[in-house]
């Protein structure tokens, strides 16, 4: 039987990757959060809820910028972090020392957290393009060691 | 040789993802049969093929309120199973109880049929919200399950 | 220890699962290139580093159609890619024959790249929609696959 407890790699994969996408989940109560308080809605039946006369609820049909930076934060995440788990699966099943692998997994979660931070409170760039950049570097050199290591075309 | 036959929670798993992964793909050809049917395209090209004059085309490079519907809900399914996914096949690697697993992979598809429904047929609130709610809970708990059995930090 | 070296199907998977999802990483600094060659941001800070009065860089957070239509493929890759990535790794441990792994393999891999270069290059249809079609047949085989080996409801 395939079992996690047997590989200290595939643990440390299991327990960062739980964060990061844990961290990407985190995303959408933090989206309906902006959408109350900013009280812009993209379904008619969830300003219902809000709004009580008709013409409330048709005023809430609209986009809100502080809503539209969660909603592209939470998309980065989904370009990067998806990515990362499924490279970082097939990474920690070519068998690299934990050492390594630690350290893929600490640069790329942490990179991630610094992200969002920076998306979501508007540091001024190049922070956010920076902790972007560093979390890019730590899936592609896992990608190159799968590819170099079980490379069957 | 790692193989699903030999594991009752991975085949429950590899059952449930590859069915609820299927729900999430069938949310393109709904999209293409509304952007067809509301006339409603994104690329200029897709348009040419529908309409017949320069200006038909023209017009039909729009947005369409059920077009946007039927994509906000694919939208949705990607950042709710594609995490299910990911978690659900650590959580399966930790090897939890047959009967525990099935619990938890049945209530997540079952919420995400539902929640599609509610958000395609534009159910009142709060039955997308709770079967949103409910999916999550169940992922949650995978992820709470990994974390509590794995944790390598 | 389970290890990618020991099954052909498994390195065949890592080799073009990787390859792929390299293919849509790309997509973002394809992003990039676009907005900052068209003067097309979505963030304010975005527009700073790169306009200099206040009026110039107001100007910039708009929308653009090439960056558009390279976000619309980025998109299309995530509802597309990542399910692939999902169903194929479940599909290598259902244990097929290398070569029909292969085909599947091969035949999805090369049918998105067909696909980016068909909407980036804006190719009259249908070669894009065709593209689109062939890797979704190779993604619900490798997903019948599965379901007709290990089913367990």
């Amino acid at each position: 039987m395939v079992n996690l407890i047997d590989n200290e790699v595939l643990q440390a994969f299991a327990t960062y990757a739980t964060i990061v996408v844990l961290k990407m989940l985190m995303m959408a109560p933090m989206t309906a959060y902006f959408r109350i308080t900013r009280k812009a809605f993209a379904n008619p039946e969830d300003a219902g809820v809000h709004g009580k006369t008709p013409e409330d609820k048709k005023k809430m049909i609209k986009t809100d910028p502080d809503v539209e930076r969660v909603r592209r934060c939470h998309q980065n995440d989904l370009e990067n972090i998806v990515p990362f788990v499924l490279i970082g699966l097939l990474y920690a099943l070519t068998g690299p020392d934990l050492s390594t692998a630690l350290l893929h997994f600490r640069v790329f979660v942490g990179s991630r957290f610094i992200h969002t931070v920076a998306y979501v409170f508007i540091f001024p760039q190049p922070s956010r393009g920076l902790s972007w950049t560093v979390g890019m570097i730590a899936t592609l050199s896992m990608a190159y060691r799968i590819l170099n290591t079980v490379l069957l075309l």
